[in-house]
């Protein structure tokens, strides 16, 4: 079997427990019509990368992928928890191909059902964290805390003219690559790794996160709408401050800068303006430069696995990272 | 002194060391964005109720009221995150006399910032549970678990025609009384309680918080609009089904009941129709019932106090279940 079939078949076999943890925590559980729509958005899949990077952590600071299944159905469900609110106040109508839980519902569903779904991840997260719980809890309530404040930067952001790309890399480490961060570090916890390993997981954790950020904006303008599950140009009719845009304004001049500013001062385009600023961004050289950005952070995250003993391990994480980028294709 | 204006005293200063710590977890933390709107509700004031059951049953269990300050602070966000969320859900443009978060901000500042309150209380937790972080976190999350159950019972039952009192009494037991008797609870580890101690107190919150939630009831019909800070009759408007409904339901015939049918078919009156209802109430003994009822429940919670050692700490619990029976007046 070579490598990338034998990675496939432990990420699909792994996915599968998760889900199986996953659907006993919230499928015909009651009240129905609190958890019925909980379980609409944890059906309706999504790659379990989140999960994915605690097991393959925890195996890789020296333990089993077992020893943190529960961990890793909780950090799904803190970020499906993250979609449903999220999604509310996005105005999102889609997701993963079906519609948001607030527009299969309605809105005020979706905030109960956001909520049940983090207090469902606390559960899960007690049944793994075996004499580390004060670390365990430690790390996914920082992660909690951060990726609110992520999303409120985010939503500042829209409406503010001037945004420097420190800016948005602050806001993007909270909101995406903390939460791969935590992922890493908690199953580096449960696997019992050395300070080392900690630091080195989540270090890659963090850097996979903001290369996996920048390429979540780039799809916005660049993917295939049907698999990649959303509106292409979503993220310019919302008039988000994404890589492309911040960079974009950085870079344009005369009356590109001038489209780009009116763009910020409307808070968002027309849908039928998506494919201008599509070509605005070609001619800026952002999609390339947004491809590099992509490329940095994916060199950096893998860089400190090198303190990983088993070369396995690192070979995984590379395949997951390269998986990752692919996306985009 | 007396033992009254002695309870007070205590009551008022551990209410600022409360304060003090809910202050410093939100209040000129940054994105501004976020925890302003989270600090607004907070600084709203409230009883501060749910953390003095945690730092009496501290206490009473044979600890110190600063052995669970943290832990105070962390149930009295707790709370104030179920309450933005609830108002949103519920419509609520009243709280604690003053502007609920989405309508002094709009409804997705209100999510976020719930998230926050719940997020920060987790922190908050954190702090105080030497030795116990997986009692008390076990404890804490079972505690959200059922509030997000009982405000979903709620909501159904505001839309079902048919509810019995069984029914009720199962939707409040979840979303009021568990809570409170997470915070006995809670308080009783923390002061390194007996398991006879904790379970005595923890039958305390759960029975006290009965008879807060059928005085809350009460209290939307008789209370005095200025002191109670909510809208009067706003049950009746929002047709939720209070104690008070359902037992009317039970005991209505002919018009009377027709009338109440009519109530919950057109789920809930316009605000012109309150004193009609209320004096529905009146009539059918309804008031008195629901007194008798939370007298009841009050005996019952004083009645598990038994087992405390230190008839003073019995004294204490007696005279806040006093304080939340004389709301009424």
């Amino acid at each position: 079997m070579t490598d990338i079939r034998k990675f496939k078949s432990i990420y699909e076999n792994e996915q599968k427990q998760i889900d199986r943890i996953l659907r006993k925590s919230l499928s015909k559980r009651k009240p129905e019509n609190l958890y019925s729509p909980a379980y609409y958005i944890i059906e309706s899949g999504g790659k379990r990368l989140r999960p994915m990077l605690v097991l393959l952590s925890a195996k890789a600071a020296g333990g089993k992928y077992s020893d943190a299944y529960h961990t890793g159905a909780a950090v799904e469900l803190l970020h499906n928890f993250t979609l449903v609110h999220d999604d509310i106040m996005d105005n999102a109508d889609k997701r993963r191909g079906r519609m948001t839980l607030h527009v299969k519902y309605d809105s005020h569903t979706a905030i109960l059902a956001g909520d049940s779904l983090l207090a469902v991840a606390y559960e899960n997260l007690l049944k793994d964290c075996n004499g580390n719980s004060e670390i365990i809890f430690a790390a996914f309530t920082k992660g909690l805390v951060e990726v609110c404040e992520g999303q409120s930067l985010d939503k500042e952001y829209e409406t503010r003219e001037v945004l420097t790309l420190n800016d948005y890399l602050g806001m993007i480490k909270k909101k995406t690559a903390a939460m791969l961060e935590m992922c890493c570090s908690l199953g580096a916890v449960l696997g019992n790794g050395s300070p080392e390993e900690v630091k080195a997981l989540s270090s890659f954790g963090k850097n996979i996160g903001i290369a996996f950020q920048v390429q979540d904006d780039l799809l916005d303008i660049i993917a295939d709408e049907t698999e990649f599950g959303k509106t292409i140009g979503g993220d310019l009719v919302e008039g988000k401050k994404t890589f492309l845009l911040v960079k974009a304004l950085e870079k344009a001049k005369g009356q590109d800068k001038a489209d780009l500013k009116a763009l910020v001062r409307t808070k968002g385009v027309k849908p039928n303006q998506v494919q201008k600023y599509k070509k605005l961004y070609e001619k800026l050289g952002i999609i390339k430069e947004a491809q590099q950005e992509i490329k940095k952070y994916t060199s950096r995250a893998l860089r400190s696995l090198k303190v990983l003993k088993n070369s396995e391990d690192r070979e995984i994480f590379k395949w997951l990272a390269e998986i990752l980028i692919k996306r985009m294709k």
